[in-house]
């Protein structure tokens, strides 16, 4: 951690400027929350990252047209249905929404961001989101931001908040939010979604700059099931609140780059640690590559592995997965240099694979997360992928999902 | 089927000119076959298509280079040990084998053909192997083919042999064939080895590209778990014992295509059909693409999908999933126009998804293989992949493999 930026309590609302809440509007059974809302108090600077799936759900669509100004007021969210697949309808359905929630928070209907998760197909029951957006509304409060994380989950266990802060120019600047992700799938492509706020004052451009890059080095290099949602979005927030102006390449830009990347990364392991049946996660680096593309390609490949995948949930001292995983990706290099490590114990070596019994190979395994090796001796590059474990629960949640 | 052509009993002995054999030679435990011999009556042409794997194992590097001279006698085949990622060690292994077994047959050792399939990262029990090589020649017989078959499967539930005959100039040439599977995946890398004969006379040439070509068309069309093994090999043998020389571009030659793919196909879709745990199995049909090479990338985009796998394996009506995966693919199309059917049903159309009860749904899959047809309207180009469902039962069996 760079000196100066520290851990914090908090979540969405950590950074000044902003208020949250989290209500059920009945989109879910059983009164669960569904529908959250972040608002800046003012006319905030933002910038969002989208899937790159080519089916996009229509809060999808609304909100990266929206976010042509670089100004937003608030998002919206609600779980329980994607609102993916479901032609202009769909359109229209999420357009009603984001109108009411704009008349009710008195708000231009163009600075109001949507994002939606859940079954994709269905469409959303707007008379029920229309009815709570009062409700969630009046709830609105700086306090609220856990209650907002809990209404954007689907099959997640977990809340998953994170927040830090450090002093730039003698003034304390933060940036705080919240996710949600359960594997980037279960609803039916359960989605990773992330509102993301910070109280710096900052241009769109490089607020832009600075979310695509935290995303590419965070929540892009992880991996639950390898499946790439219809409706995945990170959405960033820049109140200006601190009084803290930040241009590109200055030391306080640094800073704020860190922070954000500090907190998406964090927020990133939460999803992973909470992938559907994980029971142990694992962070594949890949060393010595010819190219940083084919050094994440080959770590993307190994994490991706369903036999890899189940020989983390077995602790079976099946290594030769690992190399059979590398030997099917991209990246070059000479089979017979080969080096595989788990934690710092080699496992691979000149090609070979070492022998281990499966109480030794359990032990190599016996921490929450361990850290896998590669490489490659081929050049100087590296990549990395945080993974988890494929287990029989991740079947039984994914093959009755809708039901 | 094109005239002419018809299915007959038997497998990789059915084309005259060749003998089998399987037998234990102790390198599974229980006493299960896990060696087996094919023999060539005299030197045949030979071809094959190995793994595009960058980790390759012994028996690979081996037989790759053997097949140069487009000249075989014999394919000697261990399962329960993949010799791969063995070093220099494994290489003298199965040089030893070989050489054993050629002086056994009395032929020459660069005219055996390797293979191994099992756990990847253990040396081949040599003493075991080179003592049962006896044996194994001893029984070499036509009658054989099914004994060959059984030695060479690792977690398959049953043997896969095929062959088919037609009449050219009068005479009957034959086509058959043995291979495993089951998962393309399971034992470490399960691997996928196939083994056809045939008793035509041809160059190597045009054997190899016919074999090339009936590859590309079925082996490389399936998916039980989308991983590659370091030991994947298909080998074809021809003995011209029919009396029958087909050369390019001549309409015996087109026959003799046609039923190397037919053999082909039918083993492919075997393998599938024992993927591991698999209980439902579908053919991905992608049409309309802008070219062929985004159909199939399509296509087997759809089939690799765990989202879409536990969604046949629930029967569970959560068709988003089969959009979100064609979404991901390289494919360009229009949203707004895709079309997605399982069997006559149209599921997915004018860019939404259309519901359905889970009875329904059910009632849609309650086939033992569904055709899953995805209209792209974006072109002309075609592709197809052959995918089974992932169960709990896949998890099971691989997360306790070596074990």
């Amino acid at each position: 951690m760079a000196t100066g930026i520290r851990w914090i309590s908090g979540g969405v609302t950590a950074a000044h400027g902003f208020r949250a809440s989290g209500v059920s509007a009945g989109i879910k059974r059983l009164r669960k929350p569904d529908l959250a809302l972040v608002v800046a108090d003012e006319p905030a600077t933002a910038a969002a990252v989208f899937t790159t799936n080519r089916i996009l759900a229509a809060p999808v669509l609304i909100s990266r047209h929206r976010l042509r100004s670089g100004t937003a007021r608030a998002v919206l969210i609600n779980s329980g249905c994607a609102n993916c697949l479901t032609g202009a309808a769909g359109t229209q359905d999420a357009l009603t929404v984001s109108r009411a929630a704009a008349r009710e928070l008195g708000v231009a209907e163009r600075h109001v961001l949507l994002a939606s998760t859940g079954v994709i197909g269905r469409r959303l029951p707007v008379r029920r989101i229309v009815r709570a957006i009062p409700r969630l509304v009046q709830r609105l409060s700086r306090g609220h931001h856990t209650a907002a994380a809990e209404a954007i989950l689907t099959t997640d266990a977990q809340v998953k908040e994170a927040a830090a802060e450090a002093l730039i120019g003698g003034r304390v600047c933060r940036v705080g939010g919240m996710a949600k992700g359960a594997g980037m799938i279960a609803p039916s492509m359960a989605t990773m979604l992330c509102v993301i706020t910070t109280d710096v004052a900052i241009a769109p451009a490089l607020l832009r700059a600075l979310l695509q890059q935290a995303t590419e080095r965070t929540f892009n290099r992880i991996s639950v099931d390898g499946e790439m949602s219809t409706n995945d979005t990170v959405f960033v927030l820049a109140s200006g609140a601190s009084g803290v102006t930040v241009r590109r390449g200055t030391p306080s830009g640094r800073i704020v780059a860190e922070m954000l990347e500090m907190v998406s990364r964090r927020l990133a392991h939460l999803i992973v640690d909470d992938g559907e049946g994980a029971t142990q996660m694992a962070e594949i680096r890949v060393v010595g590559a010819r190219t940083a593309r084919e050094a994440q390609a080959c770590a993307r490949q190994v994490a991706n592995s369903p036999l890899v995948k189940t020989m983390l949930a077995g602790g079976d001292p099946n290594v030769g997965r690992i190399a059979a995983a590398v030997g099917a990706s991209p990246a070059r290099f000479d089979p017979q240099k080969l080096e595989v490590f788990i934690g710092h114990q080699r496992v691979i070596a000149g090609g070979a694979a070492l022998r281990f019994t499966k109480a030794a190979f359990r032990e190599l395994l016996a921490h929450p997360q361990v850290e896998m090796l590669i490489r490659l001796h081929a050049g100087g590059a590296e990549g990395r992928m945080l993974t988890c474990d494929l287990t029989e629960e991740y079947v039984r949640i994914n093959a009755r999902y809708t039901t």
